[in-house]
């Protein structure tokens, strides 16, 4: 069996692409991936799952279309199946998402701010 | 919809029982779970799930029956469905489980550091 521990920092430093989410684990079906966001996403869904958020270092902002919440390192939320939500980071922010795996950043409305989906680093 | 931050040091605050974890958000069916450890658990796996471990301060190790792993804070390492294994924490740890809702800390041994089960925090 493998015996390396994750190292997040390491991880992230292993790219610096923009709202490009890179996988580092699976437990079971659900994959942990770490993103670089920095600017406004797009609004949009997923329909078939929640979606967790934790902050690792800088502020992420979700907005929803009852009210935003701020997030700050250190601090997690989940976003409810289905919710329309937009996350949006004024400076470069460090997160780590779980999810199932295949689902995709952009959810159900896809465009330009859609990335290619099962990328590991 | 609820706007609330999950914080984690709010939600470490909040017990000081080891070995004891306590349910702060669900996603789907996984629950995401906080603990603080200290001294050495037992021998057990889980039959039918991995199991994830972040380190959020302090230092952990966890025993296999080929090789033993360390984890500091910002590591994480996925346990594998069946794969025995012990935590070990020398000095108090606080860290982060993911796991289906359902698992029990001890899995298939039992024994006197089996943990209610549910608690949410």
């Amino acid at each position: 069996m493998n015996h390396e521990a994750l190292n997040l920092e390491e991880k992230f430093s292993r790219f610096s692409e923009h709202w490009s989410p890179r996988v580092i684990a699976e437990m079971n079906d659900t994959q942990f991936k770490l993103v670089k966001a920095k600017g406004e996403f797009v609004w949009h869904s997923h329909s078939d799952t929640d979606e967790v958020f934790i902050v690792i270092s800088g502020v992420l902002d979700i907005e929803f279309r009852d009210g935003n919440i701020r997030l700050e390192a250190g601090e997690m939320f989940v976003v409810p199946k289905g919710v329309e939500h937009r996350p949006v980071a004024r400076e470069e922010c460090r997160l780590m998402l779980m999810e199932p795996k295949g689902v995709v950043n952009t959810g159900d409305i896809g465009g330009d701010l859609t990335a290619e989906n099962d990328i590991w680093v």
